[in-house]
């Protein structure tokens, strides 16, 4: 359960109370603002806070001193322009300030975006929830054969049984011992900096993350790739939806040059320039490993 | 003149359009929105945009659901705590994005603030407006005689009329010649990237510079500070009237532990120690060069 | 054991090749590259690389072409200077590269430091190895009943010994789950990337961690610190000893003005002109709360 | 004349005097160290520090304790692969300190690139030389009528002659007075702060710039573009020959994917799967903006 009947109050009682102000407003992302879009089985994102939208992109592009845009049109172009030729800062003109709840090995991956400003939940002062990520059975995958960081099918049978059987009894163990340690009930207590460390990496923790939209692009152009680990991928994919409601023509540029785009070689733009003229190439003849041509072979089929 | 009237009527048509937002809202902020605070004889400084509040601070600390906070006292107890202890990431969750005016020479030194984003007006697209930035009589400093950085007594009579003289004159000069080399009637006109080259470091230019709040307070505790350059200072000083109607318990917070506050090394708070005691000190059984020594003395008398 | 046989030969190795170079070497530091200093039961931290010495830190302030000093002496004169007035600039001119063996809830804590340049082991390629940071019975201490962050004293019989006892079986059954999980034996073997979720925050990792000496200096500073936990400030102090060895003088001002001093607010600077006029100060009259009025007795006291 | 006799004298002193060291070791970077490599009229950059070879970047990605590599082969096909896969973190586990002095207007392009370390010589503290920048008659480029951005031609007979004599004449005046200002004799004498405030922006600056080898790709692939003003990228070309003796593989990697490589949207490469098969695409068709077909063009003629 991300969200307990209490929290679920205070997020009502700031959706309850709109405000008058004169800065730029998203709409879009007004729909979105401090709700819980649920992720993994007790994770969640939402959104707290942003600055911006698209026409305050055009504008800082601009340097102008009103909206800086004469139609949504023109800025849709604009943008295009912009993230065509990797001029970032306009969209560095952009933040988003997050609520994340999520596991620790995923906070580890995600945390080395270090463009991005970082509350976590302190477990030296404070006491962690007795909430851990146990995978979903269709999500059990094998290590893969091809590829030293990839899965492969999903296990099945007694080894997948076995395997929730150890995630969730090894992580209620340690919980246990862990409340169990920290009790100030007839001793000392330990010190919750101290114990924590019996913890292991699927409890969740939690944290405010801030971060520009030039970054945060960086961040989903990464995270929501089919390469990266699938339990960060589905938090990327979560705010991929808020993006696009927030700011729809930077989105749509991010997907069409970043997300489905693809950065060519120098020796793969001479083999498109060959096969275009109808010669022939094969990994022999064009100079790349066959890694390289399985992945430059990915990119044509599309 | 800082504003045309073209850019004051922009600046009303905004200010004319309140929007209802969810967003954390501080009424002292919105009253500056968009209205320039006008900085020398030529620059300004406005803000185009805010994210967050106080409250917002300890929400972040508290990595909480609601607002985060029972009352507004709590909440500068918090942030006077978070102040003391360096806690800078809760002030990171606050950002700032102005436009701001100013001689190329004070952008120069501001653009050494890294850690913020900026996007400039382009010389190499666009044609520079005919604006420099000429001392007032009373800011005519000669160079100080016991400081290599900082400046001495006001420069006087025919001394300060020449170097008035002057700086009007090479910049006026300066421009028509810019104006004539990118001209394109009847000769093919120079590149602008090229032309903008013959323009003095007093040339004004301007930028959107976006920035947290940490690093924001960083900026001001070196730049609002005597010994930063009198027209960077007045840039700072302008800001912080805007942060204080902001976030005014963090400001007060930066203005106890920051601003009025001092960095006291090992061997002087041995000294203290010592005069507490009744002891006598001086530069010679201090330990201290005679610069430290002269600097110690000036935080003693405050 | 924190360096294997086959390990210690490879670092011997490259200890035995010295090779000529034209650039500036701090022999203090040459004697420390490579070798492991052992931190915690499985930890440590070597110096894989370094660029420049106290004189690279004033040649920069200089931009000078030569070496940029005239004496030892004088460098150590400019670099207080340098370090009184926050100048960080030349300090950053320095780089130094570590290799650091260390609990994940420590490298938590460190990462958090996001100025620097880190490449982990990654637990999703490889396999983690079977090594637990399990506390000696004098840093098993309570949680502090004054400081919500902090420790008190050191647990003791039966208390003590179920700690360890819930550490070390929880941990060795967690790695015993995990080799068992990710085994290809009679069966598919569970994604590394999910296996690792099993283990607890006692097993080390490693990682390369590149910084330059100003954020080196604020880590250490922060790090170092009374108030750090001990399991993290074990290592600055290590990396302190090899630091006063590669930039004497920059170190000795930073112990000077960073490590021993402090940062004392307006109040504190108001309290301390009235004492030193013999004027009676308390908390009551201070303004200062009960927490930050202890602090400042704590000062004074030294 | 880029570097005085005794500027010369003390390059000289350096690279004669070769020690001992147990760091990695470039021999083609050792080859240009402290050499000032000359660009423009008065410019140059020359090679202070570096730290690492392609062999460390190796050892970072692999987190090892020895040279972290068996052959010169492997070490650039997993170069290739790191940098084919945006795994950026093993590159910055190299730096390199530059000294370079370079006119003002290239200095501001320059410091947008914000993750570097740079110190600057004071125009606050010290007088700058008599040395501006002077186009060579053929670098004299007209505005292109096609690119607002860019260069067209090159200005020819009276209308490049006005243009230097401008340059030149407007230059030594500005200076002249600029001398006059802050002279001493039989006056005050202007601050220095305030005095630079009459030079042009073709005027020579010096700095130290230290940055790691990630960023510094990212610098050189924006700034040795065709696209990038004449003035810098000659800078980015000096740079490139040093970088290329220093990492040789890291160099090649950079130079297919990323200064001979092109970063294709999903409509492109949509468009280049259709001419494979043998179906016409004409801008119409394609869905992109006659500025962008444009540049596919360009792409796919190589």
């Amino acid at each position: 359960m991300p969200i307990t009947p209490d929290q679920q109050a205070e997020i009502d009682a700031l959706r309850a109370q709109p405000r008058q102000t004169l800065r730029a407003v998203s709409e879009g992302m007004e729909a979105h603002l401090y709700k819980a879009r649920e992720v993994l089985d007790h994770g969640f994102v939402r959104v707290i806070d942003y600055m911006g939208d698209d026409a305050a992109i055009c504008q800082a592009a601009r340097v102008s001193y009103g909206k800086g845009t004469k139609s949504v049109q023109n800025d849709a172009g604009l943008i295009r322009y912009l993230m065509r030729h990797w001029h970032s800062t306009p969209f560095e003109m952009c933040e988003i300030k997050l609520h994340v709840k999520l596991p620790v090995f995923v906070a580890r991956q995600w945390i080395r975006h270090r463009t991005a400003n970082v509350n976590e939940y302190s477990a030296r002062y404070s006491i962690l929830d007795r909430e851990f990520y146990i995978p979903r059975a269709e999500d059990l995958a094998a290590q893969s054969v091809v590829n030293n960081q990839g899965r492969g099918e999903t296990l099945t049978g007694e080894e997948a049984e076995r395997v929730l059987r150890y995630l969730k009894d090894d992580a209620g163990r340690a919980y246990d011992h862990y409340e169990e340690m920290i009790s100030d009930e007839g001793q000392q207590g330990l010190a919750r900096e101290l114990a924590r460390m019996n913890l292991p990496a699927n409890i969740y923790t939690q944290w405010y993350w801030k971060v520009d939209l030039h970054n945060l692009f960086h961040f989903l152009r990464l995270r929501a790739d089919s390469h990266a680990q699938y339990e960060i991928r589905v938090y990327a994919d979560a705010i991929c939806e808020m993006v696009k409601d927030w700011v729809p023509a930077a989105f749509g540029a991010f997907e069409d040059y970043r997300m489905g785009g693809a950065n060519l070689s120098a020796r793969q733009l001479d083999c498109i320039r060959k096969m275009l003229k109808g010669e022939e190439v094969t990994q022999e003849t064009s100079g790349m490993s066959k890694g390289e041509w399985r992945e430059f072979e990915g990119v044509l089929k599309g």
